[in-house]
C-alpha cells in the first residue's frame, strides 16, 4: 500500500546520473568531456563591460526567440536562422526533440553502447524504444538499422566509443527511415575531420535534425547551450513544443556570451588543433602502456588496458586527485573514458599510469 | 495527405505567447509584469568582479545541484535544502510538476481565468483538464474546486486579476484533494500582505507544492529561475524527472547571481514595498478616471474602464509607446493588465489617460 494517498499518480523514473563535479580545485578533472582551454578569450571582456550585461537586461524577460545567438549561428553554419533552434544544452535540444518527433508506437532505436541519456528519455516520456548492439570492434552495426522503425537516434561521433561513423552509412539510414525522424547527435564532431558533419545535408533529407553542443569544443559547459539544425517545418514543430514548455529557456548572459563566442572562429580552431594534436600523442602513449585504444574522433579516448581492470585503474586514479570516467555497464566495464586536457594534464595522467603500472 | 511521411509522428501543439519584448529602449513597458527597480545592487559587484563568475567557471558544468542556490532558499523559507527544488524559470518548475504529478486520468482543474499556461502545459502533456469558471466577482470559486480531480492549480494571487485567495480556502481545497497533488503558483505572493503564503503549510498537507519565481519580486526575468518548496518526498520525485529531463538546468551565472539575491533582504523589501506603495495611488487614479479597478495582491492591476473598450485604451497607449497587456479571451476582453513601473511611469500612464479620455 502508498504511504501517501497521491502516490498513484506519480511519474516515477530511473534518472541519468551525471558525472561526478567535484569542488576540490587540485584535480585534474578529465571525466566529463569538458574543455581544456578556456572559452574565447572575447567572453571575459563582454561579461566583465559595462554595457553588455546590464542590470536593466537582468530585470527583464530576455529575447523569447534568442535572435543574436540564433542568426550568429545561422551565419556560422551557412544556413538559415529559421533552420536553428537553441535549448538549456544539447540536453534540453534532445529531450525536446524525443518529446517532439518521437510520438508514434513504433520502436525507436539507438545503439546498446551510446549516450545513456537515450534510454531516459524514452523511459521518462513513455516512448517504446530498441537497442541495436554496436559490433564487436565498438563499430555502429549500421546494417540492423536499415529497419522498420519509430525514430533514430545516433550520436556520431559515438560516445563514449569516440568513433566516427562514416556519413554515407548516416546517408543509408536516413533514406531507410523516411517516415521517421532521424536525429544526429553531434556533440563532439568539431574534433573529428572536417567534412563528418551532416548539417550540409538538412535540405536534402527532410527527416534528419543534427543536434550541437556549446559544451565541448566551444569551451561553455558553465552557460548551458545547445543548439539543433534542421529544414523549417522540423524546427517550427520543436519551437512549438518549446513554446508549450517554457518561453524564455535562454538568459541573458547565454545569449550575450553564446552570440560572442562563435563570432571569434580564429581561438575556436586553435584550441580544437590542440586537443587533437594531444590526442594523437596521448593515444600512443597509452598503447605504449599496454592500453587498447579506440580510435577517437573526439576530445576523449576509450581505452581499455591489457592486464589491470579498468576499475582499479580508475579507483587508483581518483586516489591521486585524476578523474576519468568510470561505467559499470556490460561491454564496456573493462574501459576508462579519458577526456583530453592540456599536455600537461596528460603528461601528469602519464607519469600516474608509468607509475601505477610499473612501467 | 502528409506533406511529410513522418508527419503523423509529431505532436503538433498550440504554444503558449508569451508578451511583447519590443527592442526599443524609449518605451515604458508595463506588459509582462517586470519589476521596474533593477536587482540587488549587490548583483553587479559580483557579476563584474574578477573572481565570481571565471572563464573556467564558465568551461566547466555547473554543479547540477545548484546547491549554493537551493542552500539560500532554504535559509530564507526557513525549511531545509531537501524541501527546495530549482528550475529554469517558474515556466520549467510548473512543466516539470505537470509531468511529475499529473499522471493520473481524472481531469485536473484550474480557474477558467488564469496564467494561460496552464492549459498549454495541459494540451501538451496530454492530461486531461476542466476549467472552473471565476465567480462573477472574478474571485475562484472555491466551493467548485471540492470535488474529486487528479491534481489542481491555484495561482496565489491569481493572474491576470490580481486577486488574493485567503488561506483558509486553499486549505479547505488541500483537505479535499488528498488524493492529489495541489500545485499553489505564488508567483506574485511577496506583493501580497505578510503570511499569505502557503509554505508555512508544506509539512502540514503533504500533498502541496508551492512555486515561486525571481522574475518578479527579485528582478530577475533575465536570469530564469523560479523554484518549488513542498515535502522532501514531492521534491525527490521532481527532481527525479529533472534528471531524466536534463542535468544540469541552471547555469553559472543563474546559481552565482540567485544565491546573492537572497541574501539582500533588506533591498527586496524596500522595492516591494515601493512596488506596493506606487500600487495603490495609482489604483485610485484609475479610478477616479472611471476604471473599475479589481483589488491587487500583485505588482500589476487589472482594470476595465466605464465607457472606453480596453482595446482601443491598449492601441492608443502602444502607439504613445506605453505597452499593458490585452487579452483577447472572454470575460477579460475589456480589462488591461497595467504592470505597476516607477512613480514616474505610473505618472506618464495617468497623463496620457487624462488626456486620451478627456478628463
Amino acid at each position: 500500500m502508498n504511504k501517501y494517498k497521491w502516490e498513484d499518480n506519480i511519474r516515477k523514473v530511473e534518472p541519468y546520473v551525471p558525472g561526478e563535479q567535484p569542488k576540490d580545485k587540485n584535480i585534474i578533472k578529465l571525466n566529463t568531456n569538458e574543455n581544456p582551454y578556456g572559452p574565447s578569450p572575447e567572453i571575459e571582456g563582454i561579461l566583465k563591460a559595462d554595457d553588455s550585461v546590464t542590470m536593466d537586461m537582468l530585470r527583464k524577460y530576455p529575447d523569447p526567440t534568442a535572435e543574436s545567438l540564433v542568426s550568429e549561428l545561422a551565419r556560422f553554419h551557412g544556413v538559415s536562422p529559421e533552420n536553428v533552434f537553441v535549448g538549456v544544452g544539447s540536453d534540453d535540444v534532445l529531450a525536446m526533440s524525443f518529446m517532439t518527433f518521437f510520438n508514434s508506437d513504433k520502436n525507436i532505436i539507438f545503439p546498446d553502447i551510446t549516450y545513456s541519456f537515450y534510454p531516459v528519455w524514452a523511459e521518462m516520456l513513455k516512448i517504446p524504444y530498441e537497442t541495436i548492439p554496436l559490433l564487436d570492434d565498438y563499430r555502429i552495426d549500421v546494417d540492423s538499422f536499415l529497419k522498420d522503425n519509430g525514430g533514430v537516434v545516433i550520436a556520431n561521433p559515438n560516445a563514449p566509443t569516440g568513433i566516427l561513423l562514416d556519413k554515407a552509412s548516416i546517408i543509408r539510414i536516413l533514406e531507410q527511415s523516411q517516415s521517421s525522424i532521424v536525429i544526429v547527435d553531434e556533440a563532439y564532431i568539431d574534433f573529428a575531420e572536417n567534412g563528418s558533419s551532416m548539417i550540409d545535408l538538412i535540405d536534402t533529407y527532410d527527416n534528419l535534425i543534427v543536434v550541437r553542443t556549446f559544451s565541448k569544443s566551444r569551451s561553455l559547459a558553465g552557460l548551458r547551450i545547445g543548439y539543433a539544425v534542421a529544414n523549417k517545418t522540423l524546427i517550427k514543430f520543436l519551437n512549438d513544443v518549446k513554446y508549450s514548455y517554457n518561453s524564455y529557456t535562454m538568459n541573458y548572459p547565454s545569449i550575450m556570451l553564446g552570440t560572442a563566442v562563435i563570432k571569434d572562429d580564429k581561438y575556436f580552431k586553435e584550441t580544437i588543433s590542440k586537443v587533437v594534436s594531444t590526442r594523437k600523442w596521448f593515444s600512443e602513449e597509452l598503447k605504449r602502456l599496454g592500453f587498447s585504444v579506440l580510435p577517437s574522433s573526439t576530445n576523449f579516448v576509450f581505452a581499455s588496458h591489457e592486464s589491470i581492470s579498468a576499475k582499479d585503474i580508475f579507483e587508483a586514479a581518483k586516489a591521486e586527485g585524476i578523474y576519468f570516467r568510470y561505467f559499470n555497464s556490460p561491454r564496456i566495464d573493462n574501459y576508462l573514458r579519458i577526456t583530453i586536457g592540456t599536455d600537461d594534464d596528460m603528461k601528469t595522467v602519464v607519469a600516474f599510469l608509468e607509475k601505477y603500472l610499473n612501467k
